[in-house]
């Protein structure tokens, strides 16, 4: 039996987690195998004898010990402890030749050119702390959401999916919520297509992230609503498209001012159900203008709808793709904004003819969308909870809406004129001419509120100032306290009043 | 009161679901309403009455109507009945509206010139039907996954997940996932990070497609190993870099030979583990001249593990990240080989530096991974639950591994040559000198089998003939049949005996 070595060359450290420590035993003891201080054969201190010596739980020694013998740099022979495994094969990493390593100078590798052209600008949103706050626009009523239900759910589809959906799943989606969202889109928005025609993505982003990849060639001229959404702005650019901001007024999009700007743009992405950010919808003169000029030129139209099921005033407006019968226009859909942000499930409709293209391209972007995540989201949906909660939603939206509208005529009277918003989840709220939204906005946040200005979303065509409010995440006396605070951001400021 | 409308222009339709026949009712009653058939104001017929004259069921007819009452179409008095909304503004998609959209001519809209050239050649893989099929060589033993366990942590976390995690979430990843993941890599693998420089990706296959975008420009060289992994060449290509294929030999990728090929190349893409599909390790000579390459050439190396902490025989081999001083190694991992393909969850390990881009990057592209799987998996490592089962897979995989041998030595001797891998999820199996590898695997797939032939993987080295058989992800029985089932489609065909 060979001698016990010790490990004087190790030092302890004093800090740190349980985790930690157990990690820094692990990988002392794995350098000393490595680099033949503990060589194959010896016999390692008992875990007891170690505990002591270095003042570690016992728990973190047998776990670093565990993690040796997974790995097989050790063996455990009974009654007679942990031995060094022998028989190793040359050690790839023993110290001698690691050291070149450490001489290194740093590496002079680079972005690509197009990533530094293309990331210029892109500021990443990190995640909140808490839900609700006044006036975050991007967020559903999460604290609405019925957890314990989606958690039901979760659990029986988890426990009783055939063990396929495990697997390697397809790229286009998960058949069966791609039939549950063909049926709702149809139902609910007018959309015509069979299930065949739907990509399911991480999100309306990727949607729109794929068809600048594939739709877009360095250069093409491509349509996009000033004021406008930025996040399709970022993705679409991002292949080297050239963007064209074309102005929209009361009627959504001006078609005619487009074609005098780019009469042969490659696509046009417009948001015709609730303009964003403007919030105004798209006439039906328009889009037949804008569907005539597309077939036209050659041209796609992305149509990106995020809360057209939440309409408040009038009756709902079916999809521009509903009047299409040219295979012109990819409608892009979300759950992130009926749902809950952090699902990550959206969706895309195809013409026919580019099903195939963008399931292949989807197939080696990533693969595929989570499988079971879908087969969750499928359940929630035919089940009929989904199409309940929207109704819910809307119900409660419409009336955040009332008493944000109400609070702010009462409490920013001359001040701030909200929009009554006759759909979504947003309203425009207009200062006085000649103010500066930024700085509003700039205030607001000051006092911890979470408000855009307008200007923020314009490229090229001034806009009068103007705040986004988002309402449908925020209850009640957080939309009360919202105004009120924002009534003090914008009173205390002579610039704004 | 008003008159009751009639339906005499509208058809039952005989056949179908109860989805669909709701469907129908609905939209057919909007059209009625939108094109004037019904007018504002106008009462419909009782649900009952209705539901008489189609023979639908009662629940049809009502799911119909409270769609339409949802979308503000109808209202309902009590005890009068439903009656069509009045007040309704200009109907945008009334059918003298759209009747233009019918005459539309078909879309000449084209996918990019770029998306014309990546897709060539890209085949979708559909989901299989079954699991643990002989000789599937992407999928772990799915069979014994702790489907139950895995519920259990998902429904807990599901439940008690503050309401913050159901919002907008880290671009980056979920904070305790990356948390996990370090600790894990650090001393499974040797890969040196903190938590801040890994980013949660979909997937393997999502961290390979932001490489390629946002580190290559058209016609930067690339060095791919030659046979080698084609989704890392179809990514990596997509951006219009120029792969440059290197031999691999017994010691991994050739580097001398990728000097003389190509000594400025952009990037290296390397398996050194186990490499796909030789299932060679590299040494660590190679691994030493390819860091000292990679900083002289300001060159890029992507690592991919995907099977690493597999390994039956002789010691594991840290990851090449480990010897990295010079911060040239972007390290890609992934969950779904570990737990299960559907999961959708990789990882990368980026230099310090890449940090802030990538990120930025991942923020438009899809915004984040799904927070909610994210921690679910991050309970799973933390609770051990991960640990103890890569463990037990590891001894199965060895097992299975054996029986795979032994089987083959029996019924394929003198056919089939398989070796005995010493690490990962499948290995290679060699056929006689002068046969076609590619022959061999149509006929085992004419039989019911799934296998490869190595050919298939080469870009330019041309390879002695082998199949590659995965053994991982089927059970004992399946591969025993798979082999007598092998060696009948082999001494069937008298050109691969």
């Amino acid at each position: 039996m060979p001698k016990t070595e010790t490990f004087q060359d190790l030092s302890l450290v004093s800090s740190g987690s349980h985790g930690e420590l157990w990690r820094w035993l692990y990988t002392e003891l794995r350098a000393a195998i490595l680099d033949g201080r503990l060589r194959p054969g010896s016999r390692l201190p008992s875990t007891r004898s170690l505990a002591v010596q270095y003042q570690l739980s016992r728990g973190t020694v047998v776990a670093a010990f565990d993690q040796l013998q997974a790995e097989g740099y050790t063996h455990t022979e009974i009654g007679s402890g942990t031995f060094v495994a022998s028989g190793l094969p040359d050690p790839p990493l023993s110290s001698p030749r690691t050291k070149p390593a450490l001489t290194l100078p740093p590496s002079t590798a680079t972005l690509s050119k197009r990533a530094i052209e293309t990331l210029k600008g892109i500021t990443v949103m990190p995640a909140p702390h808490s839900v609700g706050k006044a006036f975050r626009a991007y967020e559903p009523a999460i604290d609405l959401f019925p957890v314990e239900l989606w958690a039901r759910v979760a659990a029986r589809v988890l426990r009783h999916a055939p063990r396929s959906l495990y697997g390697h799943g397809n790229a286009a989606g998960y058949p069966p919520l791609r039939r549950a969202i063909a049926e709702y889109i149809g139902t609910s928005r007018g959309v015509r297509c069979l299930p065949e025609q739907i990509i399911v993505t991480s999100g309306a982003q990727q949607a729109l992230d794929l068809i600048g990849r594939f739709l877009l060639d360095p250069g093409d001229p491509v349509w996009i609503e000033d004021p406008g959404y930025p996040g399709a702005w970022q993705t679409l650019r991002a292949t080297g498209a050239r963007m064209i901001p074309v102005p929209v007024d009361q009627d959504g999009l001006n078609v005619v001012a487009g074609m005098k700007l780019s009469p042969r743009a490659k696509l046009a992405y417009v948001t015709p159900a609730n303009q964003f950010p403007l919030s105004v919808t798209m006439s039906a003169d328009r889009r037949m203008e804008l569907l005539n000029w597309a077939v036209g030129a050659g041209a796609w139209i992305v149509e990106d709808e995020y809360d057209a099921e939440y309409r408040y005033h009038g009756r709902p407006v079916a999809a521009l793709q509903s009047l299409d019968r040219s295979g012109s226009v990819i409608y892009v859909g979300t759950f992130t904004k009926m749902l809950f942000n952090a699902l990550r499930l959206g969706f895309m409709v195809l013409p026919q003819r580019l099903v195939g293209a963008f399931e292949a391209a989807r197939s080696f972007v990533d693969r595929h969308p989570p499988t079971l995540d879908q087969a969750i989201l499928a359940e929630f949906i035919t089940e009929g909870h989904f199409g309940h909660h929207v109704r819910r939603m809307r119900q409660t939206y419409s009336e955040r809406m009332e008493i944000l509208k109400e609070s702010a005529d009462k409490d920013l009277d001359g001040l701030l004129d909200v929009t009554a918003a006759a759909a979504g989840m947003r309203t425009v709220a207009w200062l006085k001419a000649g103010t500066s939204d930024k700085v509003a906005a700039e205030r607001a946040s000051q006092l911890g509120l979470e408000v855009m200005a307008l200007s923020a979303f314009t490229f090229q065509q001034k806009q009068r100032p103007a705040l986004i409010l988002g309402f449908a995440g925020c209850n009640p006396d957080e939309l009360r306290r919202g105004v009120s605070v924002l009534a003090t951001a914008l009173r205390g400021s002579p610039a704004l009043r």
